[in-house]
């Protein structure tokens, strides 16, 4: 006649990350409660439980804490110093408000990546013109102009080719008062991203390295398994679980890598909370990122991460100036065959991530033919004849 | 800028299958409204949209429809009558009031079986105990007993094997007003069950044959593919396909039957909802009953139904006296590779269905065994080095 006792997470931003992980509660028995800044946002629609107020908010985060036994994490915009003050009040916070810190500002993470002996791009803060100028003449032109903070799917960062477009820059971001960092550009081959799930007893899982194919700084597909050497996998899957370790993240790393064109490995980012490239891993692994992030805050063991198909594409549903209303459209995506669709239920906008589709199968030009023309159709972009190439 | 308008499906019902309905509408940007008893019950517990009330109040079922476009089912416990008011009011019941009389009432099912001249035990109405022993004059015994309607997991049936045991059984139906029925006992060889989703519109996508291993009338494991010849797999197939379109279920409807020890075929009951017999499908098949009982009463195409692993084994955790607290043994259970659980929020009673684990496999022996383990180990009924028996 007992009541099951169920430990209780609460997840700071209410976006489709904190929208996955409530879906992946329910089966461990588990109800998310989650802090959203307001009640139509991804996770608010369908989370039993939400707190409504901002991420920046004191308060805001207590109130969230007071419920929870454990507080982690759908997005950075969380100032760590209110971060460090739930700890200091005896709230338990996976990841950490120290690891928050590095996750959120991509100079800590330069400085880690550094202090590790990864190879990442050379970089240095750039107050001025100056600066970039002095950081040009010893890495060469163009340079790779990043908001140290706040940036995501494109936003936050610049290549520039020229001291005047590198001026064009700072004047932005001077009146925006973002602090900016220069970084060495770098030919690549391709983008490629891996996952690491780690709880604070110390076990870790490692994902398979996936491929992301960016257009305008945004994933628009993920590819699973990267087509690479499997040495170079071995050594991208080790880079990423090496930093879980140094670091000390408990929950999902992901770590963007880039291949370059010298066929070496570079580190580009972290991000310390599931991550864009794994939204495959939901039919695409044994167990997903999602339920993996759970299982690693609360630390609980985690769960296996092969793949469970020999090639798993996912295509992010991006809006379109014509997109409107997408929920018309989901029954000509769904009339695809063994296209598993995801919809975060927000409001369509040029650019904006509204969803995503995950195609399994035996090659990935297929599934990802499939995946793309889904996609395209939800974004109202490509007809049921499809317009978008294959791989 | 538009806001998705998504359709809003409406549960009567908050139990595991509207909890499982509940997690499989995320994906689909849905947010179905559950109508509980009470707001600690299983699906009420995850659900963004909870109204609570009776489901044998009008009042309650109309709250539910005003705010739902259409009207979906967790139980068959709802009188009909209250249902075919509703659809005369103007609201979409899937399925319809129609197909949820024959549902929870089994002489209706057994008339309609016969009309269909589909193979099934001999049945009769028995009023009195007379009425039992003439049907034993012809059918011999034992006879099966069943409650005409309200029984499950077991409940509402008894095998007696003589008139004193018809008695007792009949003196117990007298006094709690329940309609009786006689069936004829057949010697089976084993039970299986299988699933068909049909739309609206007619598609309709047939689930692979699963066996289904009872004690005491109980649903333990499920085991999929069933291990039983293709022709007599594709006439359980044909079967099932008949009964929805003939009755023209919308939705998932789950088809017991027997396997006969003379190796035919009889169709036992019938479920025009979710199945406990279809809970393998969430990680076994591309798409899962709840996805595609969810794509049916929309109206929108239907998913496919192949199995993802060449076999797929569900045990159930059923509550024993020891249960307890069963969230405090979640975390032996994960540790287990490739145990998927699922628990339903349930406070644990004896009997009572709290959750279930699914493993898929390349052969059913080692999944089962593992399944088997992790359940046990759940219903606090076996130890870390396990006490049930494989396959």
């Amino acid at each position: 006649m007992t009541e099951s006792r169920a430990p209780r997470p609460g997840i700071v931003g209410a976006g489709q990350l904190a929208r996955m992980m409530v879906q992946a509660a329910i089966p461990l028995g588990l109800t998310p409660a989650v802090l959203a800044t307001a009640p139509d946002e991804s996770a608010a629609l369908v989370a039993a439980r939400s707190l409504i107020g901002p991420p920046t908010s004191l308060d805001a985060l207590r109130s969230l804490a007071a419920v929870s036994d454990v507080v982690t994490f759908d997005h950075e915009l969380v100032d760590a110093a209110l971060l460090r003050r739930l700890e200091a009040e005896g709230h338990i916070l996976r990841p950490s408000a120290a690891v928050m810190a590095v996750g959120q500002d991509k100079w800590f993470q330069r400085r880690e990546l550094e202090q590790l002996g990864l190879p990442a791009p050379a970089f240095r803060p750039v107050p001025d013109l100056a600066a970039v100028e002095e950081f040009a003449a010893t890495y060469g032109w163009p340079v790779v102009l990043k908001a140290r903070r706040g940036g995501y799917d494109g936003r936050g960062v610049w290549v520039v080719h020229s001291p005047a477009g590198a001026a064009e820059v700072l004047v932005g971001a001077r009146a925006a008062g973002t602090f900016m960092l220069a970084e060495e550009w770098i030919a690549i081959e391709r983008e490629i991203a891996v996952l690491v799930a780690r709880r604070p007893a110390g076990e870790a899982v490692t994902y398979p390295v996936v491929e992301t194919v960016q257009r305008d700084g945004i994933c628009h597909e993920v590819l699973a398994p990267a087509p690479i050497a499997t040495g170079l996998a071995d050594s991208a899957r080790a880079f990423a679980l090496h930093i879980a370790e140094a670091l000390g993240v408990t929950g999902i790393l992901a770590v963007e890598m880039f291949v370059t064109q010298a066929g070496t490995l570079v580190v580009n980012e972290l991000a310390v909370r599931p991550h864009n490239s794994g939204h495959y891993s939901i039919e695409g692994c044994v167990t997903s990122q999602f339920e993996n992030h759970l299982r690693a805050v609360l630390d609980w063991p985690l769960g296996a991460s092969g793949l469970t198909a020999p090639a798993v594409v996912t295509a992010n549903v991006l809006g379109a100036p014509q997109t409107g209303d997408l929920m018309s459209r989901l029954p000509d995506a769904l009339a695809l065959p063994g296209v598993h669709v995801h919809l975060y239920g927000k409001a369509a906008r040029p650019g904006r991530k509204l969803g995503h589709v995950t195609v399994l199968g035996a090659v990935i030009a297929e599934a990802r033919a499939r995946a793309g023309r889904a996609a395209a159709l939800l974004a109202g972009t490509g007809g049921a004849e499809g317009s978008e190439e294959a791989a």
